[in-house]
């Protein structure tokens, strides 16, 4: 089965009404799930997006989506979170933004990436 | 079934008695509820209000009736939250304010939003 | 993408060293995901399979590939976790098994769903 | 505001495929929401429903809008507990069903009622 | 400061609603407190009170004035929890009920007293 | 029933043998009751109390003894934690001292005070 | 140091006014030590003893003191849990009691022992 | 490497001096290991044994020598869990014995094994 | 009995072999026990002592002999935690030291004392 | 047995897709074990490694074997949390790396050794 890499196109902006001000927005999405690029096996993760936003703010049903092409696509632990990042930053460019992937333990051992972009 | 916005004059404040000394007081709202604008689906968070108050509390029974004002209001996530920061703010002029607003998972996301003010 | 349902047949078994005695084998799959048959969006479940096996035992690699097949396929939560008890029980033919699904909340409501079998 | 009570019409069942086995479908709401109908202030509770299923299953969609019509209506938690039990057993008819509510603490005191049915 | 102690008159009870069908009603009152009658010293517990009514319920507002009654009074923790039992079961004449009183630890040691009544 | 407020000379204090030397006391009350001075109702709170000493350290059972004098006194949260400290602070002059008291919830609302000094 | 070991002469009783009803008391005790016989080491564990009284209650602080006098007496886990289960059941001869000995792992291992008596 | 299999004659047994009574001790060892025969990896597992002894107790610095034994062997879940009970059971022959072997994740499922035998 | 206070001349030092580097060494003892000065009852708390070494490392079945010489021993908490840190001190000479100790409730209060020590 | 060391040349390392950007890798490996050299008795940890790659990203499958090498190999805990600083410093020269060994309690003392560096 063929997948396309999921792009920032996907995601839905819409505009930030306390633009004037610096304000969190913290996002967790447990339900993540890709494919082992070298086993083919599915991984699973928990991915957390937290960003500053400037004039836009991401719209939570196009993230969902976006979030759900990775489902069959092959792509290693540090590879995704800073696609992630950078997709996401394309999208609504924030002031500041952190991606972190928790991923579930293979072989005994687990792994989390931390990816972090400020202005 | 029109709900009209609550505002800060519903707020009452009574003065503070250590008002020459910076202190914190952190107050938790578990049983925060409003409505999605988009779906009209009922939304639920934990509203956490933390503040350095100045000559002015606020008192807790009408900081209660004005949370209970959202419960058929549709309002986004992001806006409620910078909202009830500006209406607090304005009904007791606080040295210092943080608003966070915790939301339940929907569609297996969950938002945090984290808003700031300071003299 | 069309997707087949998994069958008994994908199970590898080996022979119970210990069948003079009855005891308890209780496997719990933390990352089963299937699809919402009525959505198309994904459903995310821990599924747990207790069973007093008879003279056959189930490879563990084999189960985990049985229950990856259901990654792709559009199911309810009810009839996922029978069809699992009655597929378990074909492959291996344990002399009690209970099959337990827990499902992720979707909308604020989540499910578990408890199928038991016994000689 | 004028709000009428939820009846078991509310609810859409579908044929249950595995009526030949008992098993148990356990539905968790911790959403729940009500008004206390002497002091008018908003009660907050989960409300659990484990059954039975006989010839039909509740659709869980139908079953999150009948508890969400209980947002503005008066009405003790015994009675609430014990109204879910009877309209839930009337629209599918199970063969077993327990409804428990766990209600929020109010004045330092927490509420539990267990409502139970068998054929 | 003289003290008497709490009676069953205290308690205000309502028609109960649905007594064709045995439910129970699980109280927890984690702010209990009282004194020792040894040292003077006041102790705190946790009371529970799981009851099946028959004709009447216990009206929660008017057990948590019974239950402040024994803030200043001093009592055992055996005779404490036996004493809440008696005085529920005559109020409201309840078909079963349980009291159980956690108490906090004193010289390192805590203590738990349950006692049980049924028709 | 008249209840006088407890001040500093209830409390008794020892010489600190290791004052050459910066470090903490961090004392932990988890059983705190006074009264609301507005509805006469009971509250409930832990009391934290950390400290540098400086030439005294304040002896734990007087701290008891002065604490349980708030038992049966009105007063509100601010006042109750800002109190403790100056009353504190005027018995042992530490090098620093932070007050919290954590207030079980009212009305699905908890707050939390957090008053500082230091030289 | 030579330490004699402890009896039931220890343990002060009072009368239990409730004996005409059967009720459990459970009594927590987490800071027992005592030392192991073959290396000297010390040993920690908790405690536990529940019991139905009869005619008498054992009063804390008499309990309290008796366990204290195993703080420098050499003996194993099986043994003390079963002393201390004859000396209490000597001392107020209860309907029914368990003693439970939750020891600290020793050597990467921990152990449980659990006696019971009955009428 | 070549590793031979631990047998029941590595168990120190002692005199059990309350045999006219039934008691259960309960043994955890978290720090199990040995190897999968398949694929030479590690396996984890947390190793428990109830027991209620008959004429004789097992020693547990011997109990640790022996399960240190299994550490390079390689052996199945299901065949280490009754291979101990079979060895303890010969070696103190016990009243009644459980032996639970829980299994740390590997692949994303974990597996629990529980061997029980009675008189 | 009397009992002479440990020294810092109990404790085994051997080489540290990463002498060119700072690191963190965090040692946790939760089966601390003394005896309080004024009750003669005895005090627990759980021990820890975090330093980074320079030439020195503590071996730690000294501190363990060490830390045993308190148990009969009258001392306050704020002296004991002191105590430990200057013989610690004096015996491996570390770069930074912090000994924390965390002593059970008497009376309903628990106390923690921090002890900072630094080149 | 005779067991050499494991060394850096173990690793496998390939290619950081994202080295243009500062970002953290948190692996956690709960499964470690070791042998004391002065008992000959297994040691057990969990080891943290924590590091911002440079060029190079260590690949997992090559970590987990060369951490199994020190299944039978007799190293102190300082000693063990230090080396594989060093050699995952050297194998893949990362910007920043902390090593973190938590090890199970022997004797009621618990051990945690952090060993950094940074470029």
């Amino acid at each position: 089965m063929s997948v396309s890499s999921p792009t920032s196109s996907e995601f839905e902006v819409v505009k930030n009404e306390y633009s004037d001000r610096d304000y969190d927005v913290k996002i967790s999405i447990p339900e993540f799930t890709c494919v082992c690029p070298r086993t083919g096996q599915p991984d699973f993760a928990t991915i957390e997006i937290n960003y500053i936003p400037d004039k836009l703010i991401v719209e939570l049903k196009s993230l969902k989506l976006y979030i759900q092409q990775f489902r069959n696509l092959g792509i290693f632990h540090e590879n995704v979170t800073n696609k992630i990042l950078d997709d996401f930053r394309r999208a609504c460019k924030p002031r500041k933004i952190d991606v972190i992937g928790r991923f579930n333990p293979r072989g005994g051992i687990s792994t989390v990436v931390e990816a972090h972009w400020q202005e």
